[in-house]
């Protein structure tokens, strides 16, 4: 495999930069408040699956520029929502149709790496549930406006929000917050639990979204990494499945260099100095059946 | 369809008053501190299955009144347990039975509209669990003794408790609530994330809950509401699921009346008047397989 | 049945004690900070599996001494991990493995009784998801130090926690601690909802847990709470079938001695004196598909 350079993979609407082992995405559609448009869709999903694959990869810090007007001002609906329309399901029929910003949230939650965003300004719609709601670990801006209007616009929260935020927080905290539409900060009683750190000054967000990616791409294990992250998401209904799951889990990570490397270290009283790779990781993941979720065409 | 004239339904446990688009359920058993008896159950199942239907109803809001002696006092058990028990389970079976409290709880989970609870009372058992757990959203009294005695009544918590709770506000909370059969108030910190807004004054609990539900019948979309509801009780236990069918989702709804009026109104800046009927919503829903409750007799 | 005498099984890392209804297991490595260790598994696997099915129990309060220097240190890593290893395993591959933790956290998450843990001391690893996530009702010390170091040492999260955490506390909360691999304390936000209670003196720990096991052993059914737990654990995914199994849940336990003491108590203003024994409950539990989590050897 050639070595990726992300300054040469085309993107238009973000900035991917890379150093050491943790990449950070920039929204860079600062002058129009980072709307959602198809290209940004394009763009975001295309590097979260690169950097899902890049072993240099331990770390993605999701983000915007500090001074942006917002960290994401939602979808642009000023043409209405023609543009959220693809043509495919005006030709194969309403079934046929995929929502963009889902795409964007399987594309980081699929991301086998550790997913943190930084919410260092106003986010609205997508920019809430599309682009915070899949990663692992969220800071925010105290003084962030968050808003979810969809009811209020005469649509439902899409992007997946509706798995994600009652298995996130709870489906009291999040049916209150889809209901009322509402408009909260990252205080609110509503989103308790949701963000990692909240920051009382905006600029404050991403440096420390950044040291916990340090601290986390040089302590932690990036094959324990991904593997905690499917048991925790691709785990099972039931107690005894699981038990056999993570039994696996254990037997397959406990004979890798990193947990040797992890024991040799702990009784060395010294950090520890992980090197083994995602991409040598067992075939026996994925062990969790994935709906196909492309349409297939049934017209000529 | 005839316009349905809610005074005129022969209830005898509870009100319902239709003012615009907002329609509010009073507990009419004040001298009986509102306990829970089968007209009661059979008054609000009647109720939320026609509220449900009624296009004209956007919010449904559910309270006693200010001065009861409680919000509901639970089932009556001066006389044992005999008239929670149906006479179809005495000659067909236990697995017969059906719980009048979770018949309840599911009238008022199935209402595809906004519904309310305003908890301006003590409440205790059923009081909690069916009339309080399936609705939307939650306000109460901060003086309210809340108490599930199940277990120290020798029972088990009724009305698809043991399903909402845990989902609603996590195992860990629910589970210390049921297993040590508690009385706390709403600020209880095994209750935190369950309550909406805590009301120090008791007259002050249904004036909040109505004003709530004014903005919300004036501003949000009630096909919109109702996909959401659906989208959050009645999703898939994976993320490619769940993005299949919010696109679906939000492809029907985009290409709605209430949609367009919410982008205009936008565009606008102005308030949206939302008028699509829910009524006409798609036949797509329901998308979920819903299991039949009835039992079947056996003999003749 | 012959009585159980529970300080002549043989158990050498812990010690059992039986109060009237309410038994201690106190964990007894008090000088190796009760690490995790095969013996210590196998005497913890087998006191629940007997106090489960033991008549005269109805809490069981797991705890350590309040002087040990941890109430578990977690698996001692000294020997690399080689130790928690099964030798099945090495013959048989690496689907066969079943890891120790998780073996003991399904022994107290199958236990019928009401489990309590005081967590009087630092915990660490399978100190907090094999001894805490399991139980019913957690209490801690203030100052004990939690850590979940999995990631940092190579591994991941075992012992069913990737099952237990998320549900408890929800999958945010959850996936932070799992990710960061923290070290925090139990008034750590991460940590909100888990423990019923947090005391600050260390000695005082054991004593809450007890004085509640005391009032639940008095003031509870021991029918009510195992088909409770059974409800909360082993429902149903949809609202429906839980209406239905709940429904028979009631028909039976309204049935049963402890209900109607429970109706006559409540009527008559007095303390219950429930008597029915678990082990006369309906063969009707029960009712959920229990998966086989025996390996099945391959080979002779």
């Amino acid at each position: 495999m050639s070595v990726t350079d992300y300054t040469n993979l085309g993107f238009t609407t973000i900035r991917v930069q890379l150093d050491g082992a943790i990449a950070v995405v920039t929204l860079a559609r600062t002058k129009q408040r980072n709307t959602f448009v198809q290209p940004l869709a394009e763009d975001l999903i295309k590097a979260y699956d690169i950097l899902d694959r890049d072993d240099r990869v331990r770390v993605v810090v999701l983000t915007a520029e500090p001074d942006a007007p917002a960290f994401c001002a939602g979808a642009d609906l000023n043409g209405g929502w023609e543009r959220i329309l693809t043509e495919e399901a005006e030709n194969e029929g309403e079934h046929a149709h995929r929502d963009s910003g889902g795409q964007v949230t399987m594309a980081i939650f699929r991301c086998r790496k550790i997913t943190i965003v930084a919410v260092n300004g106003h986010a609205v719609g997508v920019g809430f549930t599309g682009l915070q709601l899949p990663c692992d670990i969220r800071f925010a801006w105290a003084g962030a406006k968050l808003a979810f209007p969809f009811v209020r616009r005469g649509i439902a929260p899409e992007a997946c929000s509706s798995y994600l935020l009652p298995r996130l927080i709870g489906h009291s905290r999040a049916m209150a917050l889809f209901i009322t539409g509402a408009t909260v900060t990252p205080d609110s009683p509503l989103l308790d639990g949701l963000y990692y750190a909240i920051l009382s000054k905006r600029e404050d967000v991403f440096p420390a979204a950044l040291a916990l990616a340090k601290d986390l791409a040089e302590n932690t294990s990036g094959t324990a990494i991904a593997v905690t992250k499917a048991l925790v998401w691709r785990g099972f209904d039931n107690i005894e499945e699981q038990h056999i799951v993570d039994s696996r889990a254990i037997r397959i990570l406990a004979r890798s260099p990193d947990a040797e490397e992890g024991a040799v270290a702990f009784k060395q009283r010294r950090a520890p100095k992980f090197a083994d790779k995602l991409s040598r990781l067992s075939p026996w993941m994925p062990w969790w059946r994935e709906i196909n979720v492309k349409h297939r065409k049934s017209r000529l």
